[in-house]
């Protein structure tokens, strides 16, 4: 079957209509539901999804050409995301509260009792994305940061791959079922016409998206354009400059570039947090360390024709040169590396935009630390930054402090990909990287992209809510 | 001097834009203050603010034509917040951390340390309302939250108070300054037009607005077009409604009928959280229970002609007739309350956005149980929802848990307005109360619309921002 006759399929306006009734009728008792049911339904899907791991990951091979070792390795993750959401919502830590007790002497005047607790912010329209069939896509991040929050979801499948999501809707209807959750907790829909008639229905009160800048950006316009604005969580595009400090160059020069392709070219680099450009000393000589690999099989023809555009655009500008250049795999295309010198960036910063989806970098070459700093003080939003740092090596703290202006992440001595699940985890960053730099698409907080605080004033023990008990 | 005259006067684009580049400058060191600085700056804008307390609360009356005492409140009000702020910044509580440490047997796969702050999300765009001309004007909500955040802030001056404007911003600037802060980190400008440009330069990273749906509307789709769209928090409409049930109606009718009236007609009813809607069951009977007093001056012409405007529309839905009218005040309009069946609100429900801001109520009767559920099942999303309930009272209780479906703040057995900065405090809603449905306006929690998290991953403790040292 190919993925792109797959991808003209749409959900009729009948059944999209259903979806949207059943998924407003289940926001209520969804809800009134308590933390520990919404753990069990998390649960029964994380068994269920375990449970039918042959299956889908075979499905996903067919339909992605990822590798077995990484499909099933990112199964594992999904199925760890949803009980880190059923133990924070077990434990309470997802449920924030906060009681202030009445207090006559209060310094603007006596203060009522006030406490305060989340409540769901309704019905969720999920986009999933191509690149992570599982742990971004229709049971991903997204999805089980929302049904722990209490929304009903509404996964727009990608059309990428459409059976693996089908069998994945399947897995989770039928497990959220079997806890006795509402009906309309979850549904699957087709096509770009029905995902946006749903973006756009008054049932629908968020969204979160994982994908392009244009795509996401169009998307987050239908969005904010509605009558009733919806917030829209996106995570777009993000090149996670690296920094390789003169010092951690002297040191081991050779082994960071080796690193470096390494986390570039991993999965045919088709990561948003793929380490698109790298900032060093010499750029000559750290291109002439690079050992390029012949890249595996991309996701989809989509991609490929959108990985040589955007190679095309990055060779095109102003004092880009080709550095390196691999062999051509499957897809005919090659692993590629660019390079230019920091003047050339700080002149025409629209270069650290240029996200090539696939296996290209670009070595930024700066003669200077004023040089270094004038490039990162050009960077746009970006999901990660990364530095390389000496032993000792003050320059590196600097460079740190630098990045963290700009993103979401920062790190040191290491790569950006591979994205642990966890707490402390903060997946986003300003504009270009997200629509919502104040807000996380992976890790346990990205719970509260769903959750809207109501305050209760003066209510007597008895009418308050569970949580807000004394 | 007029209020309309002065609020033709526009920035110029020069100063607009030394305030611009100035506030871009002031980012950085802001950016690496110490809480202990802000508190400092924050400690010291509440002592000008108070030193001057005298000139700003004449300058004010003579502006807003609001009475003394409740100006007097209003500052009190507004010092308190800043040292509130302060006191969160120094006992940590406003600078949220998580910290993970490294984990080689995380679930998911080895997890590397990692350990997230917040970082001041950049220069901060206010706009200043007219009716709270310290509370929520130029050294109001937004501005010392963003200040508490590390974040430059520009403030556009409400032309309804100018003069209070400049004096408070006089004051302000000169306390920021005496504590070092950077040149920078605040700014008043003036004018409609100087106030779109600054929304849509790049340097301006946030904005916050408190004001008109129809105002607030236009100024969030600009902030969202612009070709790097930013966080846009408006906190814009609400008609607060007020739930009396059968019970409390049976118990204490007469005495709600009249306490409705007193936070009604309260300022001229010029408070956002102003509790415009009341169902009843019986609403003949709550309606000659009601007694209108003369309303007080308003704060300018535009905002006369406004209220002159909602009520002729109120008046003209289908199944609203007037029922009770007083006598008219110095700006000839006259406090008013009408009446409405619940059955013609559930036929138009835009009834319920229907703000008249100013001294006008609507009673909306019920006629059974049912008949209130399905008012509020089409409620709009409001910043306050009340209800008034006797000692036993079984609907009450699922009445606040109706309200809360659509409302920031639910109150029992009292009334919206009087809002308390604390904690707890949740003061938004879903839109059209506001376009930003998960944070808040008022209270301490208002910092994380301004706070950008950021992770750090794999740092040794020298190279980590002090505040994520073990």
């Amino acid at each position: 079957m190919d993925a792109h006759q797959e991808a003209a399929h749409e959900t009729a306006p009948d059944d999209l209509e259903s979806v949207l009734a059943a998924a407003h009728a289940a926001a209520r008792p969804l809800a009134r539901s308590t933390p520990a049911e919404r753990a069990d339904a998390l649960e029964a899907v994380a068994r269920a999804l375990e449970g039918a791991r042959a299956e889908l990951v075979a499905l996903a091979g067919e339909e992605t050409h990822l590798p077995q070792a990484r499909l099933e390795g990112e199964l594992t993750r999904t199925v760890f995301q949803a009980r880190l959401f059923a133990a924070g919502l077990r434990d309470g830590s997802l449920l924030p509260t906060r009681i202030d007790h009445a207090d006559p002497d209060w310094g603007m005047g006596p203060r009522p009792d006030l406490r305060r607790t989340v409540v769901p912010i309704g019905p969720v329209l999920v986009f999933a994305a191509s690149n992570f069939p599982f742990a971004f896509s229709v049971a991903g991040g997204d999805s089980v940061s929302a049904l722990a929050a209490g929304c009903p979801v509404v996964v727009k499948a990608h059309p990428g791959h459409p059976r693996l999501s089908l069998a994945t809707a399947r897995q989770v209807t039928a497990a959220l079922a079997a806890v006795g959750a509402p009906e309309g907790t979850f549904a699957l829909v087709e096509g770009v016409e029905a995902s946006k008639t749903a973006l756009t229905d008054r049932r629908i009160r968020a969204a979160g998206f994982t994908g392009s800048v244009r795509g996401g950006r169009a998307l987050f316009d239908l969005a904010v354009s509605r009558p009733d604005p919806i917030p829209f969580h996106g995570e777009l595009g993000s090149v996670n400059p690296v920094v390789v400090t003169p010092a951690a160059w002297a040191e081991r020069g050779a082994d960071v570039a080796a690193a470096w392709v390494g986390s570039l070219t991993l999965g045919a680099g088709q990561f948003c947090t793929n380490p698109g450009v790298v900032l060093v000393p010499d750029a000559e000589a750290f291109t002439a360390a690079v050992d390029l690999p012949v890249p595996g099989p991309m996701l989809h023809p989509g991609i490929v024709e959108g990985f040589r555009t955007a190679t095309d655009e990055l060779a095109s500008q102003p004092g880009v040169r080709s550095a390196a250049s691999g062999e051509a795999g499957p897809d005919g295309i090659a692993a590629q590396v660019f390079s230019v010198p920091a003047a050339d960036v700080v002149a025409n910063p629209h270069l650290l935009e240029l996200e090539a989806f696939g296996p290209a970098g670009l070595v930024v070459g700066y003669s200077s630390e004023d040089d270094l700093r004038a490039v990162l003080d050009a960077l746009p939003g970006q999901l990660t930054g990364s530095v390389h740092a000496a032993a000792d090596d003050p320059l590196a703290v600097e460079v740190a402090g630098l990045l963290a202006e700009h993103v979401g992440r920062v790190v040191w001595n290491d790569w950006p990909t591979g994205v642990t699940v966890s707490s402390a985890q903060q997946h986003g960053g300003p504009w270009p990287a997200t629509t919502s730099p104040t807000t996380t698409s992976v890790g346990t907080a990205a719970i509260s992209r769903w959750q809207r605080p109501v305050a209760f004033q003066g209510f007597p023990t008895a009418a308050l809510p569970d949580e807000l008990k004394d």
